[in-house]
């Protein structure tokens, strides 16, 4: 605990000087006293490399060797740890991750397709080789969830882990709703904010908020990375009529992501969900996100902060290099990979009330068609709306249930169509319990 | 990182059998697995002890060596942790502590009047003897406060730290609020249902909530605990008055701790403000409690979760000893107890927003005067209700400024008596933005 008189700087090798790699060097620049004091030890910067050499960063480089890539720091002898800022689960991060353990570095990485896809397997080379890698920065960006649910939670047997975990969806379903504006505008919007993805799917289609999901599960419930089995629902259905009616009914359309461990297996999903407007998941705006944690001794915990940017994710990798720097050194995945359980993927059968929202032709008893359907699947409704459109002779009905079960609403959206009175397909969103 | 064959169990001796304790001696028979899957190796409790030996527990503790004195513990060899939860900065708690430090056993406490008041003697002795102290449970139960503050933001300048971290203050202002109920009612409430420590000024008197601050503030800054150096309010003169009419104006009133390093000093100060009824801190409820970190690189950081009970104080607790058992060894404050700076106290001269409630005597001109002398003293207002008691004659009057110095509301309210148009003292309560 007491340092020693001449105590070994943390030597790092940087690859990728995007946003992210330059809000690191940016901090051991400015904060080199603090974190010294800290981290009990110098931190320094030894080696960096990036695509384009030349790009002005706008940082002062001058003190540190170019390599030309990725992999070359994993080979330097002067190289601690490999701070992996590149992205993508697959080519020269990847190379540049597993080449590192291999040459006995440990590696702090914010790449969390990597981790979702290739978790296991770089955790168990990780932990053959006696190296450590740490990935705070991979989930929610500068909220410290990674080491609240290693750490912190230990001690309690976790029941429930959600959140709304990618900033651009939750940018864009709030900027629908302020602005009265229909999802392509707000999505044409922050593309050229440069909130999205340079595979936009990879935002909208919730693959990214997937990949943190997964991460998250396996540490709450130790069990195997399983990236494949959430299920997984995209933004891009959602329209702003359902903003505005779920509004109209006191809710909020949030990303959502959920995973419990049930007892056919593991629930993970991400999907678009109804949340209270006024709980704190319904008031979380534009880029912000929020995980909340339920543990059998603590309750319910909930964390929120910036999930992107230079400054909140340089935070968690910073994080990260401290603990290296302070000699603590746990399982990847909070106990080591080998007792990591697998899981069978599970579909959700919490019931929970659903927002349906059905728009039916101008024909005599079509709603008591609807009606009849869905008490027939066991389905009762809480409350009903009816709007006219005189324009059309369609009328839009909206609906919320008492709980049910997914099943039961399943089965009515497939039996729905056979009532000949729907225009169109009906929208059906679960309102979760926060 | 990987287990021994054999990995030798966490002894520990637990002090102290209230709430939290057999909250902590729940987890660790109901979760040996998990805990040893987690912790790289077996948690036991060796030995017990409490002030009642007959008491009815509810909890089996026939496994465990009973002793007379919390000292014994220290002096145990087959204790290699003492668990202190009995509380109270002198006395056997003390005692206990500082022995089982000299005895070269690491310490885990709840107890955040004992670190509040000798933090700094004992984080010295703590790291003479290379022990260490943990007491993630001593500030804000089961928020994670402590572990965010000292490693999740370690690579940040912090900038402030604030919360609601005395449950059952917000428990009374809340309820005060909700039922429309005089202070004096619910105090009595809240005492009956044991919300109330047995010294209840330590509760509304402000001074356990400051004892979290002053921890915090060491932690944030870098700082010796300096307890003496806040500035504390409790919430005794809060009237239901009070509470409604800054309801009226979109406010809710919390009691506020706030710590920050200004180039004067440290300034630390608990005391009633004014919040927006729609900021996080503004919406939380009952014994909830809520943590605001502002660092430089992670923005705002909001940790929510219960601040007492034994379900959430126990997890904390547990992740003190999980952390021992897998062979974390920061030093206590987060970095060397020697190189904690000392500092001076610092009134707070950040401008803010201030509410005024005055009662004027049915005088011509009496707003007037009022208005003068804020105008003389550089305050101008943002908004005013007059409101008429036609009863009495009197005229209770709203003010809330705009952004002043609180040297200028200071100034202003020591000259208003001098208007004579005064009826009683005024109420001032400053407006935080969160």
């Amino acid at each position: 605990m007491t340092a020693p008189i001449t105590p070994a700087p943390l030597r790092l090798g940087i690859a990728g000087l995007g946003t992210v790699g330059i809000g690191v060097v940016r901090i051991i620049q400015a904060h080199a006293d603090l974190l010294s004091a800290r981290a009990g030890r110098p931190v320094r910067i030894t080696a960096i490399c990036a695509r384009d050499r030349k790009k002005n960063r706008d940082a002062d480089l001058s003190g540190y060797d170019w390599v030309d890539c990725a992999t070359d720091l994993a080979r330097r002898d002067d190289v601690d740890v490999v701070v992996e800022l590149i992205g993508g689960d697959e080519g020269i991060a990847r190379q540049a991750v597993e080449l590192a353990l291999d040459n006995g570095k440990d590696v702090v990485t914010a790449n969390k397709a990597l981790l979702a896809i290739h978790g296991q397997a770089l955790a168990e080379r990780a932990e053959a080789k006696g190296r450590l890698i740490r990935f705070e920065a991979a989930v929610a960006g500068g909220i410290p969830v990674i080491k609240t649910m290693t750490e912190s939670l230990a001690g309690n047997r976790i029941r429930r882990v959600m959140g709304v975990m990618n900033g651009t969806c939750n940018y864009i379903l709030t900027r629908m709703q302020s602005g009265g504006l229909p999802y392509a505008a707000v999505f044409e919007e922050a593309r050229k904010l440069g909130y999205l993805e340079a595979d936009p799917t990879l935002d909208v289609g919730g693959i990214d908020a997937s990949h943190k999901l997964a991460i998250l599960a396996s540490i709450a419930f130790g069990t195997r990375i399983a990236f494949d089995g959430v299920e997984i629902e995209g933004i891009e259905r959602v329209s702003i009529d359902d903003i505005n009616r779920a509004a109209d009914m006191g809710y909020r359309i949030k990303l959502l992501g959920v995973a419990q461990m049930t007892g056919r297996g593991l629930e993970q999903r991400m999907s678009p969900c109804l949340v209270p407007a006024d709980s704190p998941l319904g008031q979380l705006e534009g880029g912000t996100n929020m995980v909340v944690i339920e543990g059998d001794a603590v309750g319910q915990i909930v964390l929120r902060g910036a999930g992107a940017g230079a400054g909140p994710t340089a935070s968690a990798v910073m994080s990260d290099i401290i603990e290296i720097a302070r000699g603590v050194r746990l399982p990847v995945f909070g106990q080591p990979a080998g007792s990591l359980a697998r899981t069978q993927p599970a579909r959700t059968a919490v019931p929970a009330a659903y927002y349906l929202r059905l728009t039916l032709a101008d024909k005599p008893g079509a709603l008591a068609k609807v009606a009849t359907v869905l008490g027939d699947a066991g389905i009762s409704i809480d409350r009903m709306r009816q709007y006219d459109d005189e324009d059309t002779g369609e009328a839009p009905v909206l609906i919320v249930t008492h709980k049910t079960t997914p099943d039961a609403i399943d089965h009515a959206i497939e039996t729905l169509p056979s009532t000949g009175v729907l225009v169109g397909d009906p929208v059906e969103l679960r309102i979760e319990e926060v």
